[in-house]
């Protein structure tokens, strides 16, 4: 069996999310559908990270075992040609058999978008947290300097405990205008459950000037959601690369 | 009355253009609804230029008279509550009884987006027109040069002979990469019906390597549609600004 590795781009807008549920148009299914009519087998993908309804991608990654003969660049034509046009395959790569999109993972690179003009933007409708009030960006990116590194971020998990430790590193954090919008980037060894959402969301409230710049680094060290600030909606988020060791993907 | 000008930013993915049209969406219905309900009169809009299904705004202009005491500030407010998240009042002005929002343009700009990779981006898909093979932008640059100036742009006009003369005076054009993307911004005292967009298309057979550099301007000397390339796609479109004489404006 071959073991591929698909890079895949999607505007989140109209699925109820990556996983399967029947009756709701999903990434998982559109994408393994694309899979099967090609490839003529039934496939399971693993994906590297599940992303909730109305969250992009950019460059989510997924693998799965198949015995097709069709090399990498027919097939990623052919995807191509089957999937509706709010998802592409970006890049097909045959990898060693070990690999798994999600546990191999060393780091993976999320992007959270504020539109902050007093009038709505329609274009970013659906990519932007139109916060109306604007952000002092400098203010923000001084802030969530403070969770930069490996700490306990149970403060940014949503209500849902579903991972064994809420430790994660941390390994890039910024905070910078660009044009009209506000746009936050993280890169971690792994993220809880809406936990950069719930970043945005606390430093949305330092932007607006509501709390201290010192507050996000006062909201880790309190090992409590109810400190945070609200979860900033999902339409604003983009997972935008994973990365990987070398060593892990080579055939 | 008092005249008001309104200046709008809309996402034309979802509309069947500018016009009403019993029985579908449209810009002008949704507008002169929002408008309506604030302030409690019949209107009718005159816009600077009706946009096709598909095509997007930045910076269209209409006009219309109203015995409405609310000031624009006010308005500004309340019509941007009442519309739809695809289109946005991005300015209210009062303006001289004799503006109009079409007559009184000086100049018009438009801009068509080509995307040029060879794989679709999801994003772009109603905002860009995927062409595919990669474009040469500063060949496109080149030769939309030659019709920079005062010409008989019938070549440039489709089927749909809804004007008096054919002469415009195109006072800015150019083509640029700007990221991913193939960029052509054009300015005009006017534009005839789908100009921008056979424009679009003969400039794409200049970027394709198709036609010789030389071509744009052939194509306006033959005065004859049928030697211009194709009507590039509505959905790379959108008007950017209009601009008007300062004195007709003020009220």
């Amino acid at each position: 069996m071959r073991n591929l590795k698909l890079t895949l781009s999607y505007d989140g807008t109209h699925f109820q999310g990556w996983q399967i549920q029947p009756g709701f148009r999903t990434v998982q299914e559109v994408v393994e559908q694309a899979i099967q009519s090609i490839i003529q087998e039934r496939v399971r993908s693993n994906v590297c990270g599940r992303t909730d309804a109305g969250v992009h991608a950019l460059g989510q990654v997924v693998n799965f075992y198949t015995s097709t003969r069709l090399d990498a660049k027919t097939l990623l034509k052919a995807f191509n040609a089957k999937l509706p046009e709010d998802v592409a395959v970006l890049n097909v790569e045959d990898v060693g058999q070990s690999f798994c999109a999600n546990k191999d993972a060393v780091t993976k690179r999320y992007r959270y978008v504020f539109y902050d003009q007093r009038i709505a933007n329609p274009f970013l409708r659906y990519y932007a947290w139109h916060t109306k009030g604007s952000l002092d960006a400098d203010a923000m990116n001084r802030a969530v300097q403070a969770i930069r590194g490996r700490f306990d971020f149970r403060s940014f998990q949503s209500d849902f405990p579903n991972r064994m430790s809420s430790i994660r590193t941390i390994t890039d954090i910024s905070v910078v205008h660009q044009g009209d919008t506000v746009v936050l980037e993280v890169e971690a060894d792994g993220f809880l459950y809406n936990m950069v959402r719930t970043i945005a969301g606390t430093a949305f409230k330092v932007g607006r000037g509501d709390w201290p710049e010192t507050m996000v680094g006062d909201v880790q060290k309190a090992m409590d959601r109810k400190v945070a600030g609200p979860t900033a909606p999902a339409h604003g988020l983009v997972m935008v690369r994973v990365n990987y060791n070398k060593e892990n993907i080579v055939s």
